[in-house]
């Protein structure tokens, strides 16, 4: 295993404590929940919105809180869904009177623990809701999940609501809000290399040097199929072959369009990703509005890239243009 | 070789055809030089900022085109100089009435183009001045530089010049600010992987399962020894005992901090190699004033990472929190 790591045991909170310190005005850690917040959360004018899910997928989600995005992410180790009781501990000290929503991935293991922990607040009396994020449209229904799962389209939901939420939505809103924009997002993912958890100290996967996997999701599983890789071009026509067609994105429709590297490929190689994408794509009759080239939701070291697009119109244009504030997102 | 590639000869086209399909409104490819500019330079308000090496160090220096940041960015293939002749001619298409200043990392291929490229610019009657950046601690004197190399510390020069020329500075003034800032700026880096440029197909040198590179420059040039890799902390204590006493930076100092990855590694790692070097400063009484997490100045998809100290005053603390504008940076 070549990463920088000390004890793997310590990787998630050895990485949470560094995102604090180097945002020492603006986040607080709480070592007791795994929990990164924004340091003047919680207000009482605006809903809180929390996210979570395992580690290994930064910058989601502990490092895109901030004004105008989360106000708390509480992770679970590498690829684990956080303990339920952290997750209801975050919600107690992210609790506002304008309520909280929980935004999810669809993984079994970060639904239930979500789930549970927002059925508990409600019985201490608190106003939340929770909302699950589907856009991946390889597979459906898995030994990981049941329908659809979630991968870097949270990016878009998440910036919604986060902006919605600064502007004083109610929690009723934004529910909507969340609920709009992830019904008009698709996402497809491939991966060229396996990734390698720090505990585990070895690759999850086997890839031959001429495979890549079609369909990859954000933890490794197997996608649509394994195939000979093939050129960047090919590559981009497979991925749009199954995206495009899947709302469907049609002539006439303006879209924000993400190419998100998975951990391991350099930004030189998304970006001529994206050049394919962007050109592909106005072949079709449909333009790019709005675009997003970079690391958004990553599958730790894996080697690999996701396209995700987004059917815009001026509400979803709005609020993705709305300013926000992250960590150490300076020039 | 595992890559997002058509024809690996048109790698770098094709990226910067990326770059400029995002960003219409704001930046502008002309591929004739391989020259990415901003869209409403030149402005004979300010002097026009040029930076220039291979590529392969992406976001550096095609993604940091932009207001307060460069006005235009000539990058030669994959690890190789720039043709003398692209650097004249995007000199003269950013020809300002107030001067051309060019920053270059001192390798001997870049300066050689760049400083021919300068005195033919001057015999066109053009005002045009030549910086180079040697932040390296790791080596001095190789077979690819005479004196030390520029590394990921000419972000610092770079964002500094960027945002005095934005406030009018003239080239005289800009010359001295890029020349003390790198003065008080010292870098080094570890390698944990090698790295495979496009039109190669495979990896630039080899390291043992079991190896590190230490001190590593950032096209894979030999450092100052393979090692056996270790832990996270014992790499900060090998940086910090290379850039510290070489300055020095000494107790009661203000230092920018920058963990910058090379393109491989992903940012969780980051994060927590930041937590240990931010601590580890403090325990010897310097201060983190500003930090910088992420990817600056990579070397394709080497894993790795770099650690960067400037020593900050009010002037160059002024100038690093100036705003900036580059490509895609958006949320």
């Amino acid at each position: 295993m070549k990463k920088f790591v000390n004890d793997p045991l310590n990787f998630v909170p050895e990485m949470l404590k560094g995102i604090a310190l180097a945002n020492p005005d603006t986040l607080r850690y709480v070592p007791e929940y795994n929990l990164i917040m924004r340091a003047d959360a919680p207000s009482h004018d605006k809903v809180s919105i929390i996210q979570g899910s395992g580690s290994g997928h930064e910058p989601a989600h502990v490092m895109v809180v901030g004004r105008g995005m989360l106000d708390g992410a509480c992770p679970g180790d590498v690829f684990a869904a956080p303990p339920m009781e952290y997750v209801l501990e975050t919600a107690k000290l992210l609790a506002s009177d304008k309520g909280v929503l929980l935004l999810v991935n669809n993984y079994t293991g970060d639904k239930m623990a979500f789930e549970m922990a927002a059925e508990l607040a409600e019985a201490e009396g608190m106003d939340v809701r929770t909302l699950f994020i589907n856009d991946d449209v390889a597979v459906k229904d898995s030994t990981w999940t049941v329908g659809r799962r979630g991968v870097a389209g949270n990016f878009f939901v998440m910036k919604a609501v986060g902006a919605a939420a600064e502007a004083g939505a109610s929690l009723d809103e934004l529910v909507r809000i969340g609920e709009k924009v992830n019904s008009v997002t698709r996402t497809m993912g491939i991966a060229l290399t396996p990734c390698t958890p720090p505990a585990k100290g070895s690759p999850l996967f086997e890839l031959a040097d001429d495979e890549m996997e079609v369909g990859v999701g954000i933890h490794g599983e197997p996608g649509r199929r394994r195939a000979t890789l093939v050129s960047a071009d090919e590559i981009i026509d497979e991925l749009l072959g199954a995206v495009v067609p899947d709302l469907p994105y049609s002539s006439g429709d303006s879209v924000a369009l993400m190419i998100n590297g998975l951990g391991g490929t350099p930004i030189s190689e998304l970006y001529l990703l994206y050049g394919l994408a962007h050109e592909k794509l106005a072949a079709q009759g449909i333009t790019v509005g709005r675009s997003y080239v970079g690391e958004y939701c990553t599958s730790l070291d894996m080697a690999g890239a996701s396209l995700t697009l987004v059917r815009l119109d001026d509400e979803i244009t709005e609020l993705l243009l709305a300013p926000a504030e992250i960590a150490n997102r300076v020039f």
